[in-house]
């Protein structure tokens, strides 16, 4: 099957400026662009309190501007499309989002985001900029085996990390506290994707990979990334039947934990599609005695056009509970 | 271009069971499957307020079990894929969002939603059960001429009524009133779409209808209709100018009114693409004198995986502002 091709852009190196203009006259209210070309809250965090970045490559919207705001993240770098930002950029997000309590700068771990994140982290030790630490977020379980954690790439299960450490940083917790809270998310986070189609690359317009009509790969990353292997496509429930067992034995998840449930669409999916697969999620889940304290169905991190999801479980105590309860809002995560 | 034609679904007899099943195991706090397979608010209304029902086809996620909630629809009847459901099925509605201040059924614009609705009205009526209007509505300017409202068919720009209605039904406003608040914003909004690509049909697995990989299709309907005929695809800003001097002629929109815009994506349309849309749409406005109120950029009202979007505006006064900034609860509309 073949991707659509044409796209609704000007000009292949405008589509970064102007997509961050139309976003932020749209979204006002919540999110401001800066003159050099940051994303920020449109109302600052309170001061002393710690501040929250991301940098990222484009092409995956909602992901991270439409997570700007009240109860998430308080500063978006948005690199090219699917390229990183460089280090003097995240530096200027790093002094963008200094309200006294320092900064956690998020790192969704590929090797551009990591590489120009340490390089910012030692301009910035430089410059004389301190108190500002790196966290390296993963939970793809296809990207590297059980004991190589550390090796994974970030995918849409790092939604949960963003969503607690939000709210997190609109407490009074300290830079180290927030870190901590970061990883402790992330290690109780899995994830596993798949997808039934390719997508074209804006930049270029042709299809980033081929995928015959009849196939579905399982483990794919963010940006096509090869991962567990092509097979024939399966129905819904068998689909899921294959990916969650591999996800429940990698924590391991176990019969009376509580788990928040992702379904990322990353692109093409169809919302009438992804609660079939999510009804049979929830049943298998409740099958293994594994209780859903809540769920996302839709688009957080998309990959273009295409027809792909991820699962995402994320196993939480009281903590984590409160702090996926509490209110955020972003323009695409509004929650009273 | 073909469209994808593998869905993760199970069996196609199953889809709209199993769709609504996964639906309210995942959003059980907002609404929830009665055993004749009605979606229904999961904290019902308080008593002597107007009761609001939809029926429409599916196939349209997250229309329109994603507006089921507080500020929004009590009731939705969700019909097979792109199928109305039958008279009956309404009925059972009407009698679920019956709180004791009469029932409101709304209707977007097609032939088997009008046709059925009517004949459960005469059904209500034949049953004795009295206080149950009926309000037809419409906002596609390419399926018919202007002097011709009430025979154009309803599309994404209907958004705007469920949003104000839902507030409006929250409040002390009797049927009547309720019913005049439908078609006056009904009577301010005004839609056209456009599409790059087809989609199959999750039923067949066969491709709705055939589009050329270079063109596009100005004008069409939620379920594929042609509209005012097909012609080379342009990029983001040309394509707006082609499409917002038609909308503001119709009305007329005219300097000096406020009004919201909602670009809504017809499936498999990317974030990216729908904002450097919107800035092209929101620079014309405001050259035209135009004040934009609020926006909305995302998936309403899906027609599967179709690449393209719609355009709606809807002008808007002291009271209409106040609706639209309502709360709102519903799995996928929420607004504190």
């Amino acid at each position: 099957m073949s991707a659509r091709k044409h796209k609704l852009i000007n000009r292949p190196e405008d589509i970064l400026g102007e997509m961050l203009e139309g976003f932020c006259a749209a979204y006002g209210d919540v999110a401001r662009l800066t003159d050099n070309g940051l994303v920020v809250r449109a109302q600052p965090k309170a001061a002393g309190k710690v501040g929250l970045v991301i940098g990222n490559g484009s092409g995956h919207e909602p992901a991270m501007i439409g997570w700007i705001g009240e109860g998430l993240f308080d500063v978006n770098i948005a690199g090219e499309i699917f390229t990183a930002p460089g280090p003097e950029r995240i530096v200027d997000g790093i002094r963008a989002a200094d309200c006294g309590g320092g900064v956690l700068v998020c790192v969704s771990h590929h090797a551009g985001d990591l590489l120009n994140a340490e390089l910012a982290l030692e301009l910035c030790e430089a410059e004389g900029i301190t108190d500002v630490e790196m966290v390296v977020l993963y939970d793809d379980i296809s990207s590297a085996p059980k004991g190589r954690e550390s090796e994974r790439r970030g995918t849409a299960g790092l939604f949960f990390v963003w969503k607690m450490l939000g709210a997190f940083c609109e407490g009074d917790g300290d830079l180290a506290a927030a870190k901590a809270l970061a990883e402790k998310v992330r290690d109780n986070t899995r994830s596993l994707a798949m997808s039934l189609s390719s997508c074209a690359s804006p930049i270029t317009g042709e299809v980033m990979f081929e995928m015959p009509e009849d196939e579905m790969e399982i483990g794919m990353g963010l940006h096509g990334e090869m991962g567990m292997g092509r097979q024939k496509a399966l129905g819904a429930d068998a689909t899921i039947d294959l990916m969650l067992p591999p996800i429940l034995e990698d924590l391991p998840f176990a019969a009376g934990d509580e788990v928040l449930v992702l379904l990322n669409n990353s692109g093409s999916m169809t919302l009438m599609e992804l609660f079939i697969l999510y009804r049979r999620a929830a049943e298998a889940l409740a099958e293994a005695g594994i209780r859903v304290y809540g769920s996302w169905i839709g688009p957080y991190a998309t990959t273009q056009e295409m027809a792909g999801f991820a699962l995402s479980l994320c196993r939480v105590d009281v903590e984590m509970k409160a702090l996926w309860d509490a209110p955020a809002n972003g323009a695409y995560m509004k929650q009273a």
